[in-house]
């Protein structure tokens, strides 16, 4: 790499794992006809690996499994086929610490829009070093999150089930555009009749009356794998849990607030629509408590 | 191309245009890290080549730009640029009927989700030939649409904009599959509310009281330059024209039905949710009449 290197950025460096092979990153590529490309027919997992390993990966790779069974993508490969590929490009770029984005597509099929049942899939994963998590670890966010309200409202269960993670991103990218005449750095995203739902990637919890609360996941909700692991720490912990439908006031009204997710993981609100809330006992007690996990699961002999 | 080619089918053969560059298909890539493949962050444009000419380039240019500032993707091409770059395909493959999809995604950028306002977009033209248009032509449907209305709902212009065509296209997909279990081609889909919105990949006309009707665009529909061209010649023929809110039953009840695109044009619908409908006087004299445009356009010196 040199410093006219144009466009060029450390993950230049980096080996990708594409249908079953590594290649440099600035060579990793799919076909213009893959569906993938073409319609974002495909799905994807955020993964945290901490000391070379995935965590939670069980439950990202049932989530996978269920994307899969909505959009009737019968890809063939087995989760262990999955984790073995993913644990191979990890190795391949010596990293321990790091993100990986693990995205597995409908491929290249005949014909147009109609998805034929026969399935050649493209698995691709892409990693980038991500500093230690586990106690003492230093957060990948720079300070607290700033959200606001958009106006871009999230897309229905009804239209995409929520519990599909796709590559047709674009109602968040709306939602994040719309924060470009602001100071915020994440959206929070309403459904359709006004009721909160999720950040652009995040979901949000909040504490009132000493209770962690959360949106449903009977709204358009992805449920986050590090949002299930707070809600078991927090129920372990005997702290209050509410999961259902709450008005932006809710969090505005609230005395903690924090969002989650994979490479977040929990992550302090400092103010909502301009309004100060800062992070308190309960964010502080369940970020450590996460970082405990962490530490025991991924970095203890 | 040999009969043992697997998966391989004619495009193989011809030439796609990837950033500048005629390629082969089989080597017409873009890097996993495009946004266009990472989130679906891209446009497109599906046009129509009779006698070597794109038909209604300005209105697919301008639609184009439309959606360009929806996602504020300021690519920085052309009108011009992008033509002389279909026009340089479609030479390249000795095609003068065909089809073609023109794509321009956000390209490459640092970073994640958030869109950088610097653009270093990634366009791509896919051609492959389709039969001439015009009188006398041969339609590029096999034989007349059966629709059938579906679950999956259209996503709301709250969610996504209707009016940018963007390759975030699971909506329709998760509307097609719905078609496996049925001997439907086309899927009906509805608005959050249950009215029509319009098909998968087509736009919804029905004939009834001698007037032709089709969904408003304050609806989940897009604006098709078919669907355009269609009111305009209803229009200048004297037909009664309806654009409103209309329910299933309105279709269903219709003595006339047919759905545009730019590969379609007008098709006939021979049913709906299994009623039968067929085609019928005026649907044969719009089709004729779009004919006569395309033939007026592009065959005649």
């Amino acid at each position: 790499m040199t410093e006219n290197d144009t466009g060029g950025d450390s993950a230049d460096e980096l080996r990708f794992h594409v249908n079953g092979e590594l290649v440099r990153a600035s060579e990793a590529t799919v076909n213009v006809r893959d569906r993938g490309f073409m319609y974002g027919d495909a799905l994807f997992e955020t993964l945290r690996a901490y000391g070379g390993d995935i965590f939670r990966w069980e439950a990202h790779a049932n989530r996978l499994a269920e994307g899969a069974e909505i959009l009737e993508l019968d890809h063939g490969l087995s989760n262990a086929e999955l984790k073995r590929r993913v644990d191979e490009t990890l190795a391949a770029n010596e990293l321990s610490d790091a993100y990986v984005k693990l995205s597995v597509t409908r491929g290249v099929q005949p014909g147009k829009l109609n998805p034929d049942p026969e399935v050649d899939p493209t698995v691709v994963i892409q990693v980038k070093p991500l500093p230690r998590g586990g106690r003492g670890s230093d957060p990948v966010w720079d300070a607290p999150a700033t959200l606001q309200t958009v106006k871009t409202r999230r897309v229905p269960d009804r239209a995409i089930p929520s519990r599909a993670k796709t590559h047709n991103y674009l109602n968040g990218i709306l939602a994040r555009l719309e924060l470009r005449v602001t100071d915020a750095d994440e959206a929070v995203m309403l459904d359709g009749d006004g009721a909160l739902a999720e950040g652009a990637t995040s979901n949000l919890f909040f504490v009132r009356n000493n209770a962690l609360h959360t949106p449903s996941l009977d709204g358009p909700v992805l449920p986050g794998i590090t949002r299930a692991e707070v809600l078991d720490i927090a129920r372990d912990e005997g702290i209050p849990v509410r999961e259902g439908r709450y008005k932006p006031d809710d969090l505005r009204d609230a005395t903690e607030a924090f969002v989650t997710n994979s490479t977040w993981e929990l992550r302090p609100v400092a103010s909502v629509d301009g309004i100060e809330l800062g992070g308190g006992p309960v964010t502080t007690l369940l970020s450590r408590l996460f970082d405990a996990r962490v530490e025991q699961r991924h970095y203890t002999e």
